[in-house]
């Protein structure tokens, strides 16, 4: 079956799903995007990443593509022509297309909003089993990870980084705490059973499923620390983890060669990322 | 005249000049870029530029689109097509089209080649006769400013903001010294008669026009000194300039709202720009 993807209006066949080479999503980086992902083909989290959305496009002043309502449906209807029933649809909102500066075109030029689906097993999944192994990687990203945008060459570089190191993931670092991961917001279970994750603020997004996962956390009595932590201190926890909307809550069982708790997934991440699915699997639109 | 584009091969009106929106560079940055002036329909430093291209392409692991040669020729065929006496050519390479993924596609994906021509007399400027104002903001760019990558949103954004505070460009500040402009390099000339620019590292482009600046200056007698200065120094400075290969050099006759010398074009900086040119147009191809 050729995927159904969605562009500035129209529902293309993938090989036709095309945009202008002077699009500045493609010229600037001038763009933002969310993740949301689809159980049994209902849409999790819809609210908190339209919120998210709304918030990157006000933050960087570009226009809004359409109605929260709109998006949904655009989202029902991708949802639905790929028979989508586990994996997630891509939204990316740029400043439309105009004639390559550096100076931002007239206010009224269209955006360009292109949203398609992909198809993955994010439950059933070899790293919800083992856990991850990760590297970490000093954080060059720019000041403003807050903001959902595209410029993401520095994470896909720390990917692979990772993985040529036989790891599966990175865990980038900055002023010698971690920030997050190249996907993910990262955590740790003190020996005291408290969730530890650090603060939001400019220097890592604010994930929607960090959101539902500190909820669900308090929900179950957990102690919740937002502030940083360092390798060490990772590698030396009860319990390690990360959250994101492609992957839920997933363990990480071995930081920088030396394996977390006994190296393999522990029960508080594991209780977590149940309690986490039957809401989030409750809620879905 | 509709203008002809390059796009992975073919020559298309700018109209049908189109990527896919799986594209890597339009989903993760994920691709470098180059600008190689046009004066009297040929080429400035050109064999810089590609030179540059190369670096950029071998710390990113980028595949070749072409060879230097096949890359010369499609810059004249765009010239001559597009009948460009004054401009540019822009020049961009992605990792090419592979769903999304943070990990790289299989190394034999095709690159994607993308060349325009922007037609501008930047010889007869208002910002060469007048001088550039210039505004300071902090730089929050990403740690890698050496590889000429398309993660161009925050220059685009401090660009936007210097305008909205009635000047013509932002210069970056980091750790109290200033890095570079939105889109060129920063010069001050002391009150000794030397030129300072900032040492060549991570934290700023190699500028084409850098290179061929600091030869010309040397062939001129004046000395040069690679080590940075801050925002106060440039302020005090006799004179201050930038340059790139879409402005040369150009004048800063103003920063955060203080004159730099008497707030006029220096001579200095004046006859950088004449004997710069000099040279580029003696050399082009």
């Amino acid at each position: 079956m050729t995927r159904i993807v969605y562009v500035n209006g129209a529902y293309r066949p993938e090989t036709e799903a095309k945009v202008s080479v002077f699009d500045r999503g493609f010229l600037f980086a001038d763009a933002v995007y969310e993740v949301t992902a689809v159980i049994g083909g209902k849409l999790i989290d819809f609210p908190g990443h339209c919120a998210r959305l709304r918030r990157s496009l006000a933050e960087l002043g570009l226009p809004s593509p359409a109605t929260d309502d709109e998006i949904l449906a655009i989202h029902r209807e991708l949802v639905s022509r790929n028979a989508l029933e586990l994996g997630h649809v891509y939204l990316m909102v740029t400043r439309g297309e105009a004639d390559r500066d550096f100076v931002f075109p007239k206010a009224d030029t269209p955006p360009s909003f292109v949203l398609f689906t992909q198809r993955r097993d994010a439950i059933e999944t070899r790293e919800a089993e083992q856990g991850l192994k990760v590297a970490s990687v000093p954080d060059l990203r720019w000041g403003r990870r807050d903001i959902k945008t595209v410029q993401l060459l520095y994470p896909s570089m720390a990917k692979m980084e990772a993985k040529r190191k036989g790891k599966d993931d990175a865990w980038f670092v900055e002023n010698g705490t971690v920030t997050e991961g190249t996907s993910n917001n990262a955590y740790i279970v003190t020996h005291d059973g408290a969730i530890r994750t650090r603060a939001l603020g400019h220097d890592i997004l604010h994930g929607i499923t960090r959101a539902a996962l500190l909820k669900v956390a308090g929900e179950l009595g957990l102690h919740v620390e937002e502030r940083p932590f360092t390798i060490e201190e990772a590698q030396g926890a009860r319990e390690a983890f990360v959250t994101s909307a492609g992957a839920f809550v997933t363990p990480v069982v071995e930081i920088d060669d030396v394996a977390v708790g006994d190296g393999r997934p522990g029960p508080i991440a594991r209780r977590l990322r149940a309690a986490y699915l039957d809401v989030a699997i409750a809620e879905a639109l």
